[in-house]
């Protein structure tokens, strides 16, 4: 049975020497298990909201659909955690190869930074140069992102991901695991048709190789963090033309890959930029 | 080819109105191909250091092996990122099961909570009733993780892992991925015969239901966490009979289930528990 994203639970506070009961509110998570074509195809555990999107969002991002009207039937039993989907046009090939590695017989320098194969067959290289954000925009969608976080009560480690045009949220997603929160995003932009090109990514969490992929199959082309990078994370970025940006906190930030597209660097005002 | 945990890069530092570039330390992310009697069986991504703990752990985890000399040869190739594991007893239906999903088929209170084939297979409940803890030591411990840690500068949002006997920290292991740093320990345990029944795990991060079911797997009946635990693994640690100890942070904690194992709660010294 699906429950409510968090439950009030009794439990035993310690403070000043004495232990007490006191109520608190805890995060609740829900195994979800994709039944893709009568197939189980994978379970993801999640905060149990947007389920529908989430499905949706995960069967793009694994390749297995292109477009939403790949799925031709999508029903989620609540009471047993299963989600039914019908997909006429599923990707075999990527279902096939849902997490195997994915290895290059050679060094050369296209996409050696993938492991997974659907990862290198899906993701594309993000060409929107028209894009650009300027500094104090990089502040304000992430100040927008913690404090539409903490109006829903979504705090406590759970993960944010918010989608910004330059007016500010269009919308935000919270999930326990980092990458649902990423993936309901996904759904629904595919659902909603929701053009993303123009897009700007503001994500709570560190920016791994897993979110920095997932942001590319999104389509957006600036991905802003209160967290920082992997190393494979901004390879990646530099191969598929995506603009990081990391710990954002108080008043300074970094800037790790394409930062062509901060407006400060554009009108020069770098003092130190290559 | 394994890297080094982190490496210093070149990053562009906006603060006080102007960006300038900067050495920066960034943490590393290597993927593992587990390779087991010659067919794939995962691929990890993770910090790459104490890979063979690892991937020890992690298959002990899976249900894979039992013990450390179920693994006839064990080969890493660093040059590739992949481990080849022969394994004379390797479960096959283990192997079969993996990141299936475990599906009663009726609403008995026996494993209820379980989602995955291997997890329902291989955890059982804690049997360890003459351990307990102090709150000064749930303290002392996390103090002790966290030192331990900023001494190796594995800051920045990886997570730490320790385990503990009441003189203090035994052994800690990080990790980009927080199971990893679990499975890691795991490992070790298993390769050097590490009785675990009287240690308490010390975690950074979340404790979610997977956090939960590898504490369990692991044999230890304590885990302490600056974080908060979900409704889920509560629920796993109630039916597991293990103690969880949360959001310990300044001068206060919680204690979510199993209390007869903090001592002032075992003397009586609780101002409201049941």
């Amino acid at each position: 049975m699906i429950q409510p994203v968090h439950v009030l639970s009794h439990v035993l506070h310690y403070e000043n020497g004495s232990l007490m009961e006191v109520e608190d509110s805890i995060v609740t998570e829900s195994p979800i298990t994709i039944m893709l074509n009568q197939d189980e195809f994978a379970t993801l555990v999640c905060s149990p909201e947007y389920i529908e999107e989430l499905v949706i969002g995960f069967l793009a991002s694994e390749g297995v659909i292109s477009v939403y009207t790949d799925i031709t039937d999508l029903f989620i039993d609540e009471t047993t955690g299963h989600a039914y989907v019908q997909a006429k046009k599923a990707n075999k090939y990527n279902q096939m190869f849902h997490s195997k590695r994915y290895v290059t017989s050679c060094c050369g320098k296209s996409r050696q930074s993938f492991y997974f194969y659907n990862d290198a067959r899906t993701v594309k290289k993000v060409e929107a140069k028209g894009v650009s954000i300027s500094s104090s925009d990089c502040f304000r969608f992430m100040q927008e992102m913690q404090q539409s976080a903490e109006l829903f009560q979504y705090t406590g480690g759970v993960h944010n991901a918010a989608l910004c045009d330059t007016n500010g949220i269009i919308l935000s997603r919270m999930d326990i695991g980092r990458h649902n929160a990423l993936d309901k995003l996904y759904g629904y932009c595919l659902q909603h048709s929701l053009p993303v090109e123009d897009k700007i990514m503001v994500f709570s969490g560190r920016i791994s190789s897993e979110v920095l992929l997932k942001v590319a199959k999104i389509g957006c082309s600036i991905v802003l963090s209160k967290s920082a990078p992997t190393e494979l994370a901004l390879r990646l970025a530099n191969e598929l033309g995506i603009t990081t940006v990391g710990f954002i906190r108080n008043q300074s930030f970094n800037v790790y890959t394409w930062p062509e597209r901060i407006a400060e660097v554009e009108r020069g005002e770098s003092s130190g930029s290559k």
